[in-house]
């Protein structure tokens, strides 16, 4: 087995369905090589940026690895941007990169493609991924791809691996996968305990569901648990469309003022809300961040929990989930609180004489959707996303960056 | 006069004839302020990696500094390919992005557009300038900006300015620009001395012009030397263009065993190679430099001077012509090699039936330029470059990145 | 004002009793300025190391902050191992030392005393001080005193200042105090409920007192929460001595199997181990690591508490202890736990024929102490620290380190 | 064979005679492979700063490798002035420091002996040594120290070798020894045409002999060569007592205005001075630097040779020599110079009342050798060193720093 070889069953052990890339002189030959291994499809597009975002689109919408495939300088350089995209919504990218050979490293030539050093574009890709190798030591890269498609999975951020051209069809061993880290079941089971206590003491809980509930493939828990905990549910913005297709009913996305006002009252009013997997930026809380005050509220993100003022580091979401759900399990935990109806969304788009508006198309897509055909949403950032909001809430891929 | 005013104005001194942009964000107060004050005028765009290409271009073209004005995050990153390859290839590129302000680095939250940390942008542009502020500080930004606009100048490459935005329209003092930094005269001295004399006694001296020679406005100069030195020239593949307003007959481009093989004959077999202003990338040399023994030539780059195994440092291109040309001066020192003809190029397309090829189209632009028509041409990298070679020695607007 | 006059006043100000020194070539002109202003008095040794030991004894025994002016080059570098020793051990202790001048960093001689480069002192200096600044702009040269001053009593840990030569007797305006970083009251509150109610559940509670109730001041209010609490007291290796001045009974010092057996079963046995400022040293706790666990204990360092799995970031132990009296007074909560006794030290030294042990010291020791001689003890580490456990708990400087 | 003894057997091998060493926590084991080895004796000292001039000092004597090995943390930190001395005076000592396992990294617990982080102290080290590696891997650890000790003795320079304590008996392969980089014969014939040419063609060469000179073992090429140039010759300051055996009559030992007056003159006058190994420090040339034009003298250091303007690089102080040999070898190329008389030194010590002064101590030392007693001389810094200065070119162990 070759290091392309080794990388690509890797890849496709780890949930990685196809490669996204363009080849350029310094990828050539492991392109070759995917080409000719089978492992994995290749999708070849014109333009880098599109390579990054088909990776990450496919990551959100497949669930598993997004694999983008490019050469270096050029290559890369044309990338970085749709990989900060991706590190900022976490989303599971693999980015792969060719690489000058030894021998290039040591001409003292400039190579073309290169910026300030041969080096630069690792430093570069530090600053937007999760984890970083450079496979140029063939004893060595079995280990440090599994390393890399470890933390790609657990932080579900993007990783860079660095394959040097001389290095393509170097004998190597197979990747052996990684055994996840698992919480330690006290800390999780003191957490929950903790989590549970505060909820159930509550006036008017609400739940938040973020992006890391997809990203982590946990819908299907997170709805379980909402069914026996009863409390209402908003999406965040950046997790529109979480949920979409668990048969729940989602009161809305939160925007703040910037919002269905009653969404934003229900969030802002209540003394217990829980944010599952909600990333704390600007996009999501920026315009009203004066109203939640986060270190009152529950929030599993990244990893860690943050109840109020103290922080259970090192509980995965997924963790924390199971945790909660074997604590629910007998004794399902029902609030007394209504199941909060859905707000009324554009429909029944009539041919008039009118210019279209966004509610419009909002309304035809929902018409559509009534009709019952399914399909999940590409939406573009700007007035385009906040038009999604007011189509029928679907599985919905946009960048909120 | 508010920092932007002061900025502006520092740009317009030092060379800038407008600014290239797409405003976002963290940029929207800079812009008003560009617009407002009247100083350059504003092109807007609509893809960032154009912005970068049209500002490369325009320094390129006009000589100036070309100034690309962008957003934080989504346009700066979008942005990173167009300027790793200013800088690969030598243009004064000031790149102006926007920033969040002092509050906003502390708010905790998660800035959309934001990579790894609030830095990492800061991080990623130090990899692909020469020189980097931010510009947080009103007592400091006049030093800071003069010091970042003669880096620019004199290393002829990218530099990155930061503007947060809250710092926009605070009071500023004017920028004074900073005296250019001088070779030693007596360093200079004793470099030419040993460089005519080394021309003097070889037996077949050729002198390669290089993309420095444009970037630093010194293609008069060097065309007066040629005549007096009175030894071939070529061009490099980057400095393809070099001189080609100067009306000396140059012998062609070098290109090694890919090019003409009478250029590639007369620079390999040269025992005085005298290379002014040509980078040392594999895209000069990669494909010969086997026959082109580095060190045995010279090499004026990067302001030092390399003559076969010992370097003198900090000699400007400029010094050097400068001091060659005053030496030169009374008694011009003519070698006795007969003006190399240049090869001949493609001309007098037929309008036949047969497919078009690529020399074709060279034949066509030679045929048009024949006809008295002078313009600059602009090529894309690849097959249209080394088509461009067949044209006739106009200037040339590639990059060879 | 001169910079040196500014920098001795704020370090008065900030608690300094006095100047340990030796001059040297980079720093003539500051000890100057040291007697001639007068601001604090100038004690001169003659052995760098030496200088650090007595700046941290001083800081350890007078509580306030410690001063220690060294030469660039041999003087720093010589005090490395003492200034790592506060910084591992929580002393206060500011170092200043003399550098080149402007003009010095540029003559591209190497300077006698300097290392890799000319800073490559600061470099080292950053691994072993909490927050480093060099004085080099007179303009803000009392913001970055300030912000040295502070972080060296909010973190009790060494800090550096390098004072080029050529900046000592610059005008300068005065340093303006900064306001102590105050931790927010509700986190605080959030934090004292529930550490009062895990103590108050537990059945065997016991406090440990740690090195940092020293270095912050903060005995006598410890002292009194002890009183309240009526829990079972002892120090940690490190922090023996601490409470020794307070009247209370202190049941010994937490060796783990190193040392006496009833303390380590009253440590190892506590369903609620308390441990207010104790260093999480494999000094204090390496022997018997594996018996505490200390995730379940209750732990204020390093402005942090944290409970068993649990953070609350941002509370100094100042606030804490404030906030623990603020709950416990009108009230005070005692627990049954019968004041344990201390245990028996050696005593009656016997002028015999036998040799003489570290115990007969000891107990030498005692009994002078029960003759009514009050002293603190100064010991060296090894052996003689293990013997000072055998001394009735007086005031000790010790470097466990 | 285990990792300790490949690395003993490597020492000696690379020219260690000897280690000086003080045992310590973390490097008990290594000590007890010392022993059990019997690969090289060792010499266990009380203090580090003297175990870190031990080694110095015995490799400016033997002219070998010194050898320091030292405990992590209190050890090593307590070595940091010894070593940036003998980095900054180029002598090649190699530092093994003992430190925690694998296990203790990960324990959480600080460790007693370190400072901000446990790689504090490497990083600290990468600041006074050449070249640094962690001994973590024993599969690497072979070429790591035949890199590391390549660059003690190719820089002349401390190298820093970390060996954790559970990697002290691994086994291990042997350690190779580098073949040494060669300088490029045709630089080396360019190089000494140039400076051969331009001693020939100078009014008043001067020959200065520096530290390297016995650093390199080169001092009987060096006389050699002297002896055929037939130029005079003085030492710097802090090459004082080079070539002291070799026969040759030595003008004096130049120390600017501070020094004897003839030989500032031969030397501040000379129109070609070669510098040969002589560090560039201000202790060399600070009290007179604007009379020497460094630009215009010829200096051979640091693997590089400056002749006025220009550089060659990577051209060793050996390569230079046996190139100037190879040169000088059929016909010396003697100058006309008369050997230059040495200056009068005290001698003739009576026993007189008056109180006894430096030069009184020098003449006692003079009168003794003369007496045919020869021995090297150790000098303290400051006055003794001035003092060193008046006693007959003694090969002199003294440290400038």
């Amino acid at each position: 087995m070759n290091l392309s070889q080794a990388l690509l069953h890797a890849l496709k052990n780890h949930g990685a369905c196809e490669i996204f890339g363009i080849p350029g002189d310094f990828a050539l030959d492991f392109f070759v090589e995917v080409e000719r291994a089978g492992v994995l499809p290749l999708y070849t597009l014109s333009h880098e940026p599109s390579v990054g975002f088909a990776a990450d689109g496919a990551a959100r919408y497949g669930g598993g690895l997004g694999v983008a495939a490019v050469t270096y300088g050029a290559g890369a350089l044309n990338m970085v941007n749709a990989v900060a995209a991706a590190y900022a919504e976490k989303t599971p990218v693999v980015v792969i990169s060719g690489a000058p050979g030894e021998s290039e490293r040591e001409t003292g030539l400039l190579l073309h493609h290169q910026a300030k050093t041969i080096d630069s574009q690792f430093a570069i890709y530090r600053e937007i991924t999760c984890h970083q190798a450079r496979l140029d030591d063939p004893a060595r890269a079995p280990a440090d791809i599994a390393a890399a498609l470890q933390a790609c999975l657990r932080h579900s951020r993007p990783v860079y691996l660095e394959l040097p051209r001389d290095k393509v069809v170097v004998p190597c061993r197979a990747v052996e996968m990684l055994a996840p880290t698992l919480s330690d079941p006290q800390a999780v089971a003191a957490c929950v305990d903790e989590l549970l206590a505060r909820l159930m003491s509550a006036r008017s809980p609400v739940l938040m569901a973020g992006i890391e509930v997809r990203r982590y493939g946990l819908e299907a828990k997170m709805a379980q648990l909402i069914r026996r905990l009863n409390i209402p549910v908003v999406t965040s913005f950046m997790g529109r469309g979480v949920l979409a297709d668990c048969g729940l009913t989602i009161a809305g996305t939160y925007l703040g003022v910037a919002g269905d006002a009653e969404v934003t009252e229900l969030v802002e009013a209540s003394d217990a809300l829980l944010m599952m997997g909600v990333i704390l930026s600007d996009t999501n809380f920026g315009v009203s961040r004066r109203k939640i005050d986060l270190r009152k509220s529950i929030l599993a993100l990244d990893g860690q929990v943050t109840l109020g003022y103290h922080v259970y580091s090192d509980i995965s979401l997924e963790a924390l989930l199971d945790g909660l759900l074997a604590r629910t399990d007998v004794h399902p935990v029902r609030s007394n609180f209504p199941a909060t109806a859905s707000r009324e969304l554009p429909r029944n788009l009539r041919a008039d004489e009118g210019p279209i508006s966004p509610a419009d198309i909002a309304a035809a897509v929902n018409d559509l959707v009534e009709q019952g055909h399914h399909f999940p949403i590409v939406s573009d950032i700007g007035d385009c996303l906040f038009t999604a909001l007011d189509i029928r809430n679907s599985a919905l891929l946009a960048p909120g960056y």
